[in-house]
């Protein structure tokens, strides 16, 4: 396909994603959460464009858009992203994966399996603090203890599955069958600065980082900034300085891991008094789930010294830990090819954030993931953005990728 | 005088303490703010006790309680400290230099000068976030200006003198004469661990420490905690980390120096973002004006070149400086005569905190403080405590300084 017919359909996918941005429960800006009048409107709108390309659609029993290509091939390949967002969110974080695969699908010719197109209905977890309700579903891998979860105005998960038209007791029939299943790749913006920095679109990604979050809290004594020498000091902010130039050195100094404090508050904090108690928060993630545990060990004994050493007291609590889900070797090294016949240079890189993609390779679902490279690595905001040139370069890459299979 | 009769004065100070403790403007706590009922209640008390004694009684006009022995000598010695409170107080701060310096008067023997005892209405500055009110109408330095203070209800503090009886326009009234002027002796507790440490009960005060308050600001870029690489990070947290250890250190490596971090506070602080802004305050005290001033010059290098190895911007604000108030060297020598008499090892150490005497120093009338240990350095808080020993300890001390003069 020459250059002007992708700039024109990059330009199609640009206006659709702008269009689909105006679809929010909020005004003036972006808001879609699950569940919501906004989300059912977005599943109609996408529906009618995938209709318009000849694809059959549905709402399944969670809420997530489901449209298929009309073919008799037995073989099938899931392509797809989700269509809910943050607040104030950003118009190409999960839409664009979803707008641009459809493009790729209606373009398409050589037809020698059929496509489903998911747009998944709860990625970002916003209304009740979940994680990938629907493509756990689609995986098979729903936990039904999650129908309990509650949203800030009491609201059950099941409550409002049902509301917004599903059926939480019909959940499995969400679920994919696994036979002639080639695997889900789900086009996504980067949302990180990697690709910016190294001049190229497109990514392909290695594996989906896993995380561990942890709740840190130095005990020490307060005390009047005047009146105590420094060597009579149990100070609890310069232990967390310490510690928290610790998280830094060890992700510095160990490749593909990446370490964070990100909350950081002193209890009762004045400017004359001596911080007698710190709270932060840790967030350690990498592709590898055995540097990312060394990491975690290193720094609570890190911190146990510190404390000891200064001598105060610690808490260490181990808030969260997912593993990390690798992409699949064979459609990455696809992508890679596809990215290459494309006329560019795929950067291979490890996904800090979590994606549907890492729900349905928890489930054994042979998963691959195409990063698209987004301004300044914003994301989760509504200056996000993408280039139409970088939208070209997606669905050249997506063309590609499908006629190679 | 035998242990006996001084352990028995020190536990009527330790109860007019107590009995001092309740005359509060708050219900169940301990507060007395300038100007309060509960301020016109405690000078009304501690007068009663002063006439009891033998002095003649009046408050000046901004609210100074002034008690003065009814000799014919010309000479004069203050003794006093400050009746007003910070909220839920102790019952030491302040009230103890006045009541036990009333009791040491009530019992000298050689009466070769005058004494005025006087309780300072307004040390805390809580009302009107003002300092030293009542030293400084004493010292002949009040600053007219203040008088437009307001405090949160709105009222300016002259009409506020005027509510307690003062009169704003005669504040030259208050001014002590400074023909056969002795000098200031205030006995304070510590407020600090320093005695505590040394074990032993009093202290003779070097120099009040002068003190710089800085507000630092560290100006990062705030990203994704997942997909930013260490290398492309700007993260205000670990510059603000870093500088906070330089504090810590500054003030190890260099004698007389205290300086702390007392508040840190993240900007837009998530678990999950790289903290892109970070206000914090430094509070620097020395009782060198010159190491402080080259250790505040040392920290804003550090600061600078913290943020511009990091790729930050640097907000340097200094806040307030106050020099250093240097004692009278001889009334510090007697006071060191004194303790020694008294059967203790007087403690040379700088006041991390301000007093009155800082008041009187600074307007050239030579000035002393004698510390009593506080347990765990505590004050400023309901349990600030001074053992009856330690009572005894200091009434015997003031009562050996009174006779050396």
């Amino acid at each position: 396909m020459n250059s002007e017919a992708i700039t024109l359909r990059a330009k199609r996918v640009a206006a659709r994603l702008e269009e689909l941005a105006l679809v929010s429960e909020e005004e003036a800006r972006l808001t879609r959460t699950y569940g919501s009048p906004a989300m059912r409107a977005a599943n109609d709108l996408v529906s009618s464009w995938a209709r318009e390309a000849g694809l059959g659609t549905s709402i399944d029993a969670i809420g997530n858009l489901r449209c298929r290509t009309m073919g008799e091939s037995a073989t099938l390949l899931l392509l797809g992203s989700h269509l809910d967002t943050v607040r104030d969110a950003g118009r190409f974080d999960g839409a664009l994966g979803v707008v641009a695969a459809l493009d790729c699908i209606a373009h398409r010719t050589p037809r020698k399996f059929e496509i489903e197109l998911i747009g998944f209905c709860d990625e970002e977890g916003v209304r009740f603090q979940s994680t990938y309700l629907g493509s756990r579903a689609v995986a098979g891998t729903f936990d039904r203890a999650t129908l309990a979860l509650r949203d800030d105005r009491g609201i059950a998960l099941g409550e409002a599955i049902r509301i917004f038209g599903g059926d939480p007791s019909r959940l499995d029939s969400c679920t994919v069958a696994r036979e002639a299943l080639l695997g889900y790749v789900e086009l996504h913006l980067e949302q990180g600065p990697v690709l910016e920095v190294a001049d190229e679109p497109l990514g392909v990604v290695t594996a989906i980082a896993g995380q561990s979050r942890l709740a840190v809290e130095f005990r020490g004594q307060a005390g009047h900034a005047g009146t105590t020498p420094m060597t009579m000091r149990r100070d609890a902010l310069t232990a967390a300085a310490e510690f928290t130039l610790a998280v830094e050195s060890s992700a510095r100094l160990q490749g593909g891991l990446v370490a964070t404090v990100g909350r950081l508050e002193i209890g009762q904090a004045a400017s004359n008094v001596i911080p007698g108690q710190v709270a932060l928060t840790v967030d350690v993630r990498s592709a590898s789930d055995t540097t990312r545990r060394v990491a975690v060990a290193t720094l609570e004994s890190i911190a146990r010294s510190t404390a000891a050493r200064r001598g105060l007291q610690l808490e260490w609590r181990i808030v969260q830990e997912t593993a990390a889900a690798a992409c699949d070797l064979d459609l990455r090294q696809s992508l890679k090819q596809a990215v290459t016949a494309s006329g560019h240079v795929p950067i291979e890189l490890p996904s800090g954030a979590g994606h549907d993609a890492a729900a349905l390779t928890e489930a054994g679902i042979h998963s691959a993931l195409l990063f698209v490279r987004c301004r300044g690595g914003l994301s989760h905001h509504p200056e996000e953005f993408v280039s139409e040139a970088d939208l070209g370069a997606a669905l050249a890459a997506m063309d590609a990728f499908l006629a190679s299979l």
